[in-house]
């Protein structure tokens, strides 16, 4: 059974994204919301990233997910099934979505009465990095089999990150090439100040110190 | 040392990007060049694929490879010590090439001499799949380790992909949720006519087939 709703949003026609995505940040921040923007490549793991997430936090904080993508509603089905608020968000080909873009969503889903809201960007290193949604805090997943020379190659996602989640960390045996310190290395070189959390969605690896880091955001947000 | 030139293409200013990118289709056709345009996330394994297959073909063909990142000159590197003839081009932060940053690319590289070239394409399942190069297929490599849902997420990029490698197959038995029958499926639904290569770029497992297939499309490009 469907129980979320679809929305297509439209392109922003607002000239000042910055502006508005501030506008929205004080919005949600009067109203007690907490919102994370979380960003990947395609199939990195950000949708069982929040399964996992939601089933750790779902008795201590009110959590809704806006599901942005092209046009499926694959990971809508998978997160409803957690029992967390959803709704599904239709970029309409757009590669990435913008602050107003992000309002339309965050108006018609109604946040008011939740602690914690995931707006899962559409899949892509590039795009959603350049336009501010309004979040309180940027998230990235970097998946191990992605390779960890990727703060080389998409910059300005990593500077832009509050947090970087490396993901699949269960298949750093079989990715053997892939370096722990070389990643944190690269990721450092583009932002000194982002923290850095090695997790497994697979084996919940790592969770105890991101659902640290979630409480932590929650709790200052609510001051 | 650095062997190869790093060129900034501007964005089109044409309007028509379909008929530019026919028109240099026509063009590379008459000098009997074969443009590939090579897309995937970021992480799929482009350029450890293009290595493998410029070691199994370089005896064979006079080989070019155009990478297009926004501003970073990794791959173009390790793609030099291969001994094909590189050019790197950025995009200046755009998320993927038109067929008139294409043509700024192919004139600045020269490649009337060249029987077969790659273009790397920005690593992207949204954008690029939106403007037509300008060569003469399309080849996707989506990587095990990104799951089998991705031609449901990413609908386009399946649709005008003339093959898809479905590569780090070496893997599979790790990535136990992936179903090769399932991915067959998927991308049918989205394109019943491309070919559908299972691959390891690490291994070599299905390069035979791949090679198979781009002689049989570099000839034809002859014809």
């Amino acid at each position: 059974m469907k129980d979320y709703k679809v929305i297509e949003v439209k392109e922003s026609i607002l000239a000042d994204n910055d502006a508005d995505a501030e506008a929205l940040r004080q919005e949600l921040k009067a109203e007690g919301t907490f919102l994370l923007n979380l960003m990947s490549s395609p199939g990195a793991g950000k949708t069982s990233t929040l399964v996992r997430t939601i089933a750790m936090l779902k008795d201590e904080f009110r959590i809704g997910v806006m599901e942005a993508d092209i046009d499926s509603d694959v990971d809508a089905r998978t997160i409803s099934d957690t029992g967390a608020r959803v709704i599904q968000i239709h970029t309409g080909g757009m590669c990435h979505l913008d602050a107003d873009m992000t309002r339309q969503g965050i108006r018609e889903f109604g946040t008011k009465d939740l602690d914690l809201v995931f707006l899962e960007n559409v899949g892509n290193l590039v795009c959603p990095a350049e336009f501010d949604t309004g979040a309180a805090k940027n998230a990235m997943i970097l998946s191990v089999p992605e390779g960890d020379d990727k703060p080389l190659k998409y910059p300005l996602m990593f500077q832009i990150s509050d947090v970087v989640l490396v993901n699949k960390c269960d298949v750093l045996p079989v990715f053997d090439d892939f370096s722990k310190e070389r990643v944190t290395e690269r990721i450092r070189l583009r932002n000194p100040d982002c923290d850095i959390i090695f997790v497994s969605a697979k084996t919940g690896q790592g969770f105890d110190e991101w659902a640290a880091w979630l409480r932590r955001e929650i709790r200052k947000n609510k001051q």
